[in-house]
């Protein structure tokens, strides 16, 4: 039997032990990060599949596992041979999640289980409300997996540090002060920081506990009468230790949160976002009722950069452009004479990016895919599917850096050589949709939801789409991907606002051939005042060659065509004192204009 | 004092006898129609203001009343030299409705009345969350107004009758299984119709009570075990009895539908929709278990146009663009020679339209707003504002027409002479956003507030916008407004689906300038099906000449002005047959293409 079946026969032991059903396992630590640390990774674990979305459901006779479509190949290979049902997301014939969970567990019987440490409060009364009015049984704090999982990894511990005010912009002090005014507007006197990044932002603190997000395994609590970080003591040096105390933010270990929320004084009223904190702590509040439910306003602050992130990304975002302009030159010089493989150019660009000043990392594990491997959204290039790069066709390269003045996300898609015209054309649709975007100018209150389509038309109007969202917002010297704000096919209530960081990134995917994406850092800018209010508009950061090579001119408007050489002069001209001289003519033909 | 002055201080009396603070009055009738009939005008009655939206609020001390941008200069106008206070929604400095009422009844004290009859159950929740936690009773069943509205007008008593099969498309017998196949998806044996158009829709009747809106004041009840008409008996002549009859409808008077649900079978579960049945009812129905909360699938069905709907709204469209060629003929050869206002030619029009077969009535009041009353987003002309129509600038004309097979609603902005270069900017503007919808094709699943900004763009990038939504649903011989779809900056989740029939106009509105809006029906039609699924586009429906001279060709795009010379190929096709000789003369001209 293999190790996954095994497991899945464990649980199932222990689930029939508890009058268990159905059990829901995600890939999520307590702090509800997008990417959790190891130690949280259960879904991956008992699944085998490595996707950083997706959730597993263990019933007394099935397991099924639903992930997006970024993974739909993915899921398939890595599922192959367990007794997972793999389902795709978005697709019409998949079941949606919560009703297969409704009909497997008439059939089964028994009660619903979640770990409710992994679980929103939202989402878990959302189960609630879903279940327990058809009168099925819902047990919130089942976790097998500890007596399971030999070797779980343990929580990290890595050491935290200061994230110096000539970076941040903004002491803890003033962060202090505008959380309590906001949480003040909600009638409470404290507020709960649950996600890492939200205490990393909140205190100015960094860590590492989490690959390619500088972040911290933590809680904070900032109230007018306490303030304090919960994480494990082993994490603060001394320097550190001074700069809490200094800060006057006490320190406890991390798992007295627990304990100390259910002490609080009655008089505390702690803002606890629904979304963001996990059940068993928002329980906990709940009991006592010191709580009221409302937005993080540290997640709305955070997005919103402040004059001193913004011109650090700005910083950043040249010397990214510069790595990536070597690597650039690099690959096409190299490319038909030495090998290059997948994981090669990853290492070179990473090299390309370790040499600049200021950098502490890769900000996501560096996408390259070749070919096919480009249409596999969220691909990583492992020895087994490793491709080697030959001088035709077109290579996806997806990368950031974490800068300690920013954090960078770009994506380009490289010719390597001869394309062909359905290459050269979709290259074109997906630029045409990047520039709208880019060009784009909307009134205060727009939500990114509304901006959408206008990446997606050019490629719909050819029957053609992306199931990603086209932007997402960008951390600063923090999570590559981070809220309120993003530009996406669903709905959110988030507007747009002047200081705020996005992507912009269309692109299209055609298995086994090719996939297509233009990705640019964006920010939010105040551009017009008049009688109809403020209108706002993107201000593209990230600079780097489009590769016009790939461009067909003639399904360009000419003001499409006169961004595109406009945004090429503002690259040549901002990097070309950066570069050697052999890259420096590599970009100044790489940037020269076109025209039909 | 005034005759309003005079009723606010009697309600005042009668609010304090009852200990309510602030009582919120909408201008709503039990069926929450968009356009109650005269009885439940009560905000218009209390008032003054005559505006279709909009909320009055009443307190010990104040008096206010919030509308939206349509209605700023209608609103300002009519509540001057009253006591009401004029929020304009949708401005930064305008405050929320509840937050305003919140600190209003924290200074007055007191209860919060309204009559739940007025208000949705997700309304009246929703109120009733918002100000029971802070401890503020709240009266539900509060109507003072019959008691102090001398001649209250009674409840329309018009004649309904048979809509033929004919143009209906679908029996209802065939409709009543649907209904109910889409109950029992809810768990429900039944269902309950309470929007005048559900009720119209669903028994194939038509009625006369509403201006404008083929509707009857009338509730459905359709079950497995029962159906039922409430209505007024005085209505239905000897052949719609014999119909009902012939369909095993069972009528009973108006009243008794609350008797009716109050004395319901325990096993009825009765499928209520919570933003179209009134608060009363659902309170009714709550009290004795007897419901289940779900979008009316009624509101779905009858937007998704069946193909005998499609082809009488093809013909309905054919004869409204000959009544409308022979109108803008008339207007072109008139003006300069003949006295002619904005009612004349409002009279002339309805004349035009009254000629054609099948026509029952104008779909709404026409606008006609000259010059800078065509700012005025939803001005009608009275004698007093009748403005007189001179040799020069805009006309904008918004007018529909109700016929036996299909309602119409077009907007053409209309140049009566020499123009100003802003003017001719403008109009191309709104009818570059106009091409932008009409020519957009989307995926399945896709809501119309993905994309009402590509319509918006053109407009938004010169720092111009409008406060309106792009599209709306519309009702087949119904309502010229229907859901659930529509194209609007406010998010809603219904997606557009094929058969579905939405306006398309955009405009811009300079206050004391002009206003110009360009609207056509359009049908969401299939298009294509491939590995992305399927793709939808908009079949522009309407077929009648955008007038060129008003159009600046530098700055349409080839594919815009392609558009736009095809749009106007088809409409000559199509219309000239109808036409007098000196009409299709002058369609030709105005029909002929325009180029670079």
């Amino acid at each position: 039997m293999s190790k996954i079946a095994d497991n899945i026969k464990q649980i199932r032991v222990l689930m029939e032990n508890d009058g268990i059903g159905v059990y829901i396992i995600p890939n999520c630590d307590p702090h509800l990060s997008e990417y959790p640390p190891e130690r949280w990774r259960v879904r991956s674990w008992i699944s085998g599949f490595t996707g950083s979305t997706g959730i597993a459901v263990i019933t007394s006779n099935k397991a099924a596992l639903w992930s997006d479509s970024r993974y739909f190949l993915q899921g398939e290979k890595e599922l192959k041979g367990s007794e997972f049902i793999f389902f795709k997301e978005g697709l019409p014939e998949t079941p949606a999640f919560y009703e297969w969970i409704q009909e497997e567990i008439a059939n089964c019987g028994g009660a619903l289980a979640i770990d409710d440490e992994a679980f929103s409060y939202l989402e878990t009364e959302k189960i609630e409300k879903l279940f327990a009015k058809k009168g099925i049984k819902i047990v919130l704090d089942f976790n097998p997996i500890d007596k399971i999982w030999i070797n779980r990894p343990e929580i990290p511990s890595e050491k935290i540090f200061e994230y110096e005010i000539k970076y941040a912009g903004e002491s803890y002090q003033e962060k202090r002060k505008r959380l309590l005014d906001a949480a003040a507007k909600h009638d409470c006197n404290a507020i709960l920081l649950t996600a890492m990044d939200d205490v990393a932002w909140a205190f100015n603190i960094r860590g590492a506990d989490v690959p390619f997000n500088p972040v911290a395994v933590a809680y904070g609590y900032i109230g007018k009468r306490d303030n304090i970080i919960f994480i494990e003591q082993e994490k603060i040096d001394k320097n550190t230790y001074k700069y809490l105390t200094a800060c006057k933010i006490r320190v406890m270990p991390y798992c007295f949160i627990y304990d100390y929320l259910s002490h609080l004084p009655s008089e505390e009223r702690v803002l606890t976002d629904p979304i963001r904190t996990n059940s068993r702590l928002v329980g906990i509040l709940k009991n006592k009722g010191n709580y009221i439910l409302g937005q993080s306003p540290a997640m709305l602050m955070k997005s919103i950069k402040n004059n001193t992130e913004i011109e650090g990304t700005h910083k950043a975002v040249v010397r990214d452009g510069v790595a990536m302009v070597n690597f650039l030159y690099w690959i096409d010089s190299s490319i038909g004479k030495i090998p290059l493989d997948e994981l090669s150019v990853s290492r070179k660009l990473h090299e390309m990016r370790a040499n600049q000043p200021l950098f502490v990392g890769d900000s996501f594990a560096t996408i390259a895919g070749y070919g096919p491997h480009g249409a596999i959204v969220h691909y990583t290039a492992d020895r087994e599917s490793n491709a080697t790069l030959k001088p035709e066709g077109l290579l996806l390269l997806d990368s950031g850096g974490q800068y300690l003045d920013g954090t960078t996300d770009i994506t380009r898609t490289i010719p390597l050589g001869r394309l062909t015209t359905e290459e050269i054309h979709n290259f074109t649709l997906v630029l045409k949709g990047h520039i709208t975007i880019a060009t784009a100018q909307f009134p205060e209150g727009t939500r990114g939801s509304q901006l959408d389509a206008l990446a997606r038309m050019p490629l719909w109007k050819e029957g053609l789409t992306y199931l990603h969202g086209t932007g997402h917002g960008i951390g600063h010297f923090l999570n590559v991907h981070e809220g309120p704000q993003n530009i996406s096919l669903k709905e959110s209530m988030a507007t747009l606002k002047p200081g705020m960081t996005t992507s912009n990134e269309p692109g299209i995917y055609l298995t086994g051939r090719h996939g297509i994406r233009t990705e640019n850092m964006t920010l939010v800018e105040e551009r017009i005042e008049n009688e109809f209010g403020k209108f706002y508009g993107f201000q593209t950061l990230t600079l780097c060659p489009i590769d016009t090579r790939a461009v067909d001119n003639e399904l360009l408007s000419p003001s499409e065509i006169q961004w595109l050489n406009d945004y090429h002069i503002r690259v040549y001209n901002t990097l070309v004192q950066y570069l050697g001289t052999e890259q420096a003519e590599w970009l100044k033909i790489r940037c020269s204009p076109i025209g039909k």
